[in-house]
């Protein structure tokens, strides 16, 4: 996979046409028990189903046979890198969510408030789920903790949820949590496991010392926990790996985020398919590439509704519609990661994907589903192959070799 | 893929029957925009029918998915070596295409007679396409240069370009080029980027002086640029990975040339299918494997011309019912590439494959043509899968672990 993508890196040009990934996140799902049949299959999707006759279609692989993709990874994949290899640290992936402008080198925590007995055992490893106003005045307050040589953010995410992140020299992730995952036990001490880490547990120590002191009269709230302790290590560029000008087009935090991290130009936010549409035509001719992202086929998933997934599935055909008569040169569409109602969660299944350009070589498919694409002419592929393909299509790859 | 190289190595017998890997260049296509058929789906192809359906079929991939491989890369992938790792530089195939006996070690360089005016700059990239008879009497002038310590050899190619062959010890390639692709600036000068490189750079910095000297007095060849500089890494040979004696029939130097550096014994140049067939029938007794070249099915797609490609796979069908009749254990028929006449350059899209052994799982393939086998038996599968495919196909692959 390294060795391929190293290839597309010295073999992509500067010219070609333009290209929009249209992203429906979750997109994949499970047939109904009663009609044998996936949200996709049941939804009426008449653009889709002309994109599927007009292109050439398969399934992709996000990250491995068998391996659920968080969003983080899922998008590495569908930008074009190895997701395990620029892995997204938990930390990180929250600051993203809130929109927080990390820097390189940035260590990003994310942080519960819970409850602590006189002994110092966690009674409730989420304080009672405080209320996120009660989260906002808190996170404001140890947001004026100061330590030396290092600066402090302490942003609220919900409820019993805070984001901290530490800038300056010589920080480190990949700590262990502190929190024990139960309770009747004390939050975990950190550890060092080798010189470099040590420098970053004092400053984190330091923090939690401080922080501790600020909440110790709150009635719920006294102790906070950390988890998923990440420095931010940039991926190198989008822009320079693949040379392309590219935006992405989203109305959730953390794809924006994720997009933001590769370098993409992160266009303003967009509620719905309108705002969607009319970001991309603005915005068409200043840049090659887009990552247009939308929302409602995971979070219908995740509810295990499988009638409101079939409804924001017609939604998302219908955006597939207005985004293809843009007309972009290579129009690509396809899902994250599978999020089927029967599940509802994320899950490893195969993801359709579908692809609109002059050079396709065109198959029979005929109509956007799970069972119908899977006899489709790009075959099963994996989730980083598809910007490759893309770009091969929009006649920006050079050939390899003489 | 380099795993899988290594048990194939591992568990490779010298006893079994024989092979031949019959590849017509170029041979995918894309489908014509009236018919909606392929060039290999619009030719005739009783011979290539039957094989399909008495065997079973699929499609390659031959780099990575998105990345159009030229004849080097696609060739050792076709000889079961990962093409990016064992990549073979510009100047080296070069010198293949024309014949030359490379040796290990040895340092190739593509170079273009140019024009310079009296301050040194480039006026014309090519000395305004020299005719060939002239670039033979100035590379046979350069062919007298002599430096202490190395053999030099200037051979002719066609037209403004030559290629320069320095052998002897502590020569390394990938130097910089110092064609700057531009008029109106003088060629680049060498770097050494490293300790390693300044010894080449010292040698061709003395033969690129004693040139200019040699060609100062030409009105239009009166420089040279340099290229693609190389040097020849012997991949292992094929010989010792596979444990086969292996031959190499084809009409053009750059396969035979590839196939030599792999070690394959290359039989005299063969014209057209009588002389590829008859080399075969009477070399048959002698070698386990046979590589056969079929070329037009790529000059015709590269001419952009449609209807001569179909009737280069009709000529390849011809040739391919012929070697059947000759009657290896395992006849696998593709394509190095794809040449779809409708972008008249090689491409990115997978490749027609089919084999036909006593083992094979018959599928229910009964058509030679892009879209019917991808519904073939072999799947997607990469193009270094095609050589142990075959080596199991002809019982020369022992059982890996007890």
């Amino acid at each position: 996979m390294e060795n391929s993508g190293r290839v597309v890196e010295r073999v992509a040009g500067t010219t070609g046409g333009k290209m929009v990934l249209l992203v429906a996140d979750g997109l994949g799902g499970l047939p109904h028990p009663e009609t044998g049949l996936t949200e996709a299959e049941t939804a009426r999707t008449p653009n889709l189903d002309a994109l599927a006759s007009a292109g050439v279609s398969g399934l992709h692989v996000p990250v491995a046979r068998g391996i659920t993709p968080g969003s983080g990874p899922a998008h590495m994949a569908l930008f074009g890198y190895d997701p395990v290899r620029y892995e997204i640290g938990r930390g990180v992936l929250e600051a993203l969510g809130i929109d927080f402008d990390l820097r390189d080198g940035d260590v990003a925590v994310r942080m519960n408030f819970a409850t602590i007995d006189a002994e110092g055992k966690i009674t409730d490893r989420r304080a009672g789920r405080i209320p996120t106003e009660k989260c906002v005045e808190l996170s404001e307050r140890l947001n004026t903790i100061r330590l030396p040589g290092v600066e402090l953010f302490v942003k609220p995410v919900k409820e019993h949820r805070a984001v901290l992140v530490v800038r300056g020299p010589g920080l480190v992730g990949g700590l262990n949590d502190t929190d024990p995952q139960a309770t009747g036990v004390p939050p975990n001490g950190l550890r060092a496991e080798d010189k470099a880490q040590e420098h970053t547990v004092e400053v984190l120590n330091a923090f939690l010392g401080a922080a501790f002191e600020l909440l110790k009269s709150e009635p719920r709230a006294n102790a906070l926990t950390m988890r998923g302790i990440a420095s931010l290590d940039k991926p190198p560029s989008f822009q320079k790996r693949f040379k392309v000008r590219a935006a992405a087009i989203a109305g959730y935090p953390m794809y924006r985020g994720v997009a933001g991290l590769v370098g993409m130009e992160v266009l303003p936010q967009a509620g719905d398919n309108d705002e969607l549409v009319r970001l991309l035509r603005e915005s068409y001719d200043d840049f090659d590439f887009f990552f247009v992202h939308y929302k409602k086929t995971d979070s219908t998933g995740e509810d295990g509704d499988f009638d409101a997934k079939v409804a924001a599935t017609e939604a998302f055909d219908e955006l597939a519609g207005r985004v293809d008569e843009v007309g972009p040169d290579v129009l690509l569409v396809t899902g994250d990661h599978s999020t089927p109602s029967m599940l509802a969660s994320h899950s490893w299944h195969p993801v359709p994907v579908l692809l609109r350009a002059e050079s396709a070589r065109v198959d029979g498919v005929t109509s956007f589903g799970e069972s119908s694409m899977l006899a489709g002419g790009l075959g099963m592929i994996r989730a980083t192959d598809i910007l490759p393909i893309m770009l091969a299509h929009a006649g920006r790859l050079a050939k390899f070799g003489a």
